[in-house]
């Protein structure tokens, strides 16, 4: 086995597009608990508050929901460099910017499914004030004691119409490694579902079939919070928000993550999760596979996966399906 | 044994003075996540989430902290009229006033220490409006989302400087259990701090002996949340926001409480704690008797108790102790 | 309205049919964390760690699973003589018999359903001994540290194929407050499910309509734990055991209990449950009632109820239906 | 500032040392939760139930208590060979064993305090069998269901006459990052205590002033279970079991785990810890330093840090001191 790569050091923010901007401001403000760093023409800048960077979520009007692009930070400029060279000598690479608020020069690409992607490495961390400093200097920001209280960006996940490729791309450009799959059966091999780990959190990035067979699409992004306690007290503040719950809280089979699954106002999948139980420091670590005969059984406690989580996903069809 | 008396239905309410009521306000509403339900002249009347009347704390301005009195809700029209006429008997009676805002006219005593309390049957509910209804019609009001979140009042803890003179007139004026009791030893069987029980909860009142031998002064009141997670999150909360945390997060060895003890900004102790797992369901419950040598123990895992907790209660004496 | 009758101190406990007496017996010692406190005939005594009498489950060798009987424990020999005259009046009753391990005479009567109940009031409490002494006296005997380690049997839930005739027979001849029911509609009124609350836990038992119009079924006995974090982890311990999984963990929308559903070896369904955040101290409590069009929405979170509750109970008829 | 090594993976397991080796080994299995997985002339050999290697704690009888040494997981074979190479050059290296059981050659060296300390990659993961296997092929074995449940090894604290000496041999010739670090004052910046970090958790090894001024002193093995509410349950466990527990549980500052102290019958001190909320996967992150000045405030909610906490390790001086 070729040596691992480990030039990806985390998943770094979303963009995620919104009909009802204010709306979906309000909801990642008031009930994720999360903070407005900056606004800047049609976006909004967010964080946790133990977001050590200056934003990991950033909020853009547009006609549909959807997700315009998401990042990566690189571990060091060399890894950076070694990323891009990688990425380029597949053809999927478009160029550099210079940068966003917040962080500095990125190179763009695309996912084999077309997802817009960057990655960097220069970037500005989030600068405590007296208004929000932490009483523990080994916080980023004041725990905010408002509505969920999201500590850090968790995951992303994405559908994709051809996993495989996505994988095989994602290991050979990117680097980390494959913790957990999906595949069709155990002669075959074929992959239904992927989940990338690039540091010591189990995963940061899945990549999910999609039934709808539609390219690029977005599943959802995840914020942890502390405990699984949290978990079930954001699901109760959800339901007198009036915040559509889609399933949840229960725990998943796959990565033991204890999730919960909404929809912010624009319409946009959002997880609330626990995940942090599960560590993998492994260094030669085999990755678990699952067979989709195994997946009937649901998720950890026998919860039937519901139907939606295969096909909706943002944008949706013009002409909406059934979810 | 006499049969016991169960006309008291619950703690009811508590009227703190504080000197500095907006601040004091403040922490109620922002920290501890209550909702004001009416202000009137230097009073503000507040309740958490679940309460059920009108009201369960009111502030009112004064120019040092302390308790003006406090309330018990009796069972029934009888049952209040039983329990006034056993006060009358004890020569502690004071006489009927017209009542308050949330609840009608109530019989004001003394305690054999000074504490002025009073007692009414006659109550308003809480009558959530669109904006505070609950998404579940078994809870009083939303789910707030904000700082501490506490679901209700849970028990109040008087100084006294003799507490055997309150305990034999709350157990024969206004009835109910002694749940638990610390005394001098096992040959006296002088108290030192006793819990009253009126309802199935271990305990809606506690008294313990006033080191400085002042009377009448108040030590804290407590409000409950669901869970010890809660309570934990709440120490980080008061720890962000500046609240001087005295003692905790614990257990108490006696009625096993799981306990937080702050200062509001008035001077006066609050303990946030999740005390709901001990139920005492068994009608002929025998006090369980604690004597001084096996409290030196401390709290239930070895936490030594605060010395603070023997003296410092409000109001202060005018030349101030250490504490 | 007249005065509310409070003879009842709390549900004693649940005679339990099992073709399985080992395994069930396992399941509740290994898993549940109880402990057995006698053996007789074909029966075994069962307590959790702190409840306070002899057992609070009898498990009994019988061809199919069931329950054979149930008691409450009055709160004084008083009530018990006034409970069984109003039983008596209603032409149920069955006549006293001499007791059992842990408890004095008792009087047996039917529900209108056919369950068969006892009432008494003489008992015997756990006295612990050197091995099973808690290092807190006010726990009735240690905590274990096997298994889900429940802590005290907190409620039942019978099937009824008349809902209402139990109901009015409940109230009427044994008192208590009807916390929570299901209606068919607000203008029928008709009950389909009801919560029966004897002390300040918001109920000690439920009945609910059996929809194969079977007579006396038992649908689910409750042991509680202390903290919702335990009912997640009764869930990986079940999984780990192969106990299985009807629904939950989830948070019921009636009485917000945060429940699990599994099946003990014998057949019968077994709850482990999270409940003591709601109490009721409000002595003019007002029933909350909910529609069959409101429980359509599920429980708390979404979660839709499983349609093996409304038919699942034991025994089961002979021709197994679908469930 | 140089590149970061990030040649090691993890701990990998620590020796103790045990005068009383049955009932140590009884506190591992029956109250830790831990399982036995071999045994061999004077030492048994256990895990955690999602540890990966064959163990992570060896127990050796000896006449005291304290620390035979512990072990590091390089990265790659590659990994391993760079930091020999670094170790011999400093004159600490000891040279190749044979390996244990469980795991390949190890190279064995000696801290500059003297420690004896091991580095090895080739290693024997856990396989677990029918009877320990897990329901979920993400754990490495079954949720045992017994005592704390730990479920791995989290980090190891270790005394240190020079602490300065020691971090800098860390740095320079493991490689990692110090995390975390209290100094005497910001001027002089010389070193009490340090964290180091080897992969996203924040700590695999803290490393603090010895006030006896020994050399080569362990202070205490910590393993993790999945919550808060664990952590709380452990005390309890510990407190029904006649373990003693010397501090908490409670919350760090430095770290921020929520921690408790206790020790096993040996002597040694162990800590039961919920670590995980805190990752970092920043990669060019800054060490939190902290002052003697600040630390005199405590633990993260106030409680002041345990005098015994910096004198008492293990081997103890001859002459008993006090703690």
């Amino acid at each position: 086995m070729s040596e691992i790569i480990w030039d990806i050091a985390h998943l770094a923010h979303v963009e995620i597009l919104t009909p009802k901007l204010d709306e979906s401001t309000r909801f990642f403000t008031e009930i994720m608990g999360m903070s407005i760093t900056a606004t800047l023409g049609n976006s909004v800048y967010l964080r946790a508050y133990d977001d050590y960077e200056h934003h990991t979520l950033k909020l853009t009007a547009d006609k549909q929901a959807g997700m315009r692009h998401f990042a990566w930070r690189a571990r060091s400029q060399q890894g950076l460099a070694n990323r891009v060279a990688a990425i380029k000598s597949t053809g999927l690479g478009i160029g550099w910017n210079d940068g966003d608020l917040g962080h500095g020069p990125a190179y763009e690409f695309r996912s084999p499914d077309g997802h817009l992607i960057e990655i960097y490495f220069e970037t500005e961390k989030h600068r405590s004030t007296a208004k929000d400093q932490s009483a523990l200097k080994n916080t980023a920001s004041r725990f905010p004691g408002r509505g969920i209280n999201v500590r850090r960006i968790d995951h992303l996940n994405l559908f994709a119409s051809d996993v495989r490729a996505f994988r095989d791309f994602q290991l050979e450009s990117l680097g980390g490694v494959l913790s957990e799959t999906i595949v069709n059966n155990l002669e075959e091999m074929h992959p239904h579902a992927v989940w990338f780990m690039v540091n010591s959190k189990s995963y940061d990035l899945a990549v999910t079939y999609d039934a709808l067979q539609m390219k690029g699409r977005f599943h959802h992004v995840t914020y942890a919070v502390n405990s699984r306690e949290e978990v079930l007290i954001a699901a109760d503040i959800c339901l007198e928000n009036g915040i559509q719950i889609e399933t949840g809280p229960h725990k998943h089979t796959i990565q033991q993550t204890f999730f919960l699954y909404v929809y912010e106002p624009g319409g946009n999948r959002v997880e609330i999760a626990n995940t942090t139980a599960r560590l993998i420091t492994d260094p030669d670590y085999q990755t678990v596979v699952w067979t989709l005969e195994e997946r009937k059984k649901g998720q950890a406690w026998g919860l039937p996966t519901i139907p939606s989580f295969h096909s909706r996903g943002t944008p949706m069809p013009t002409i909406k399906q059934e979810v």
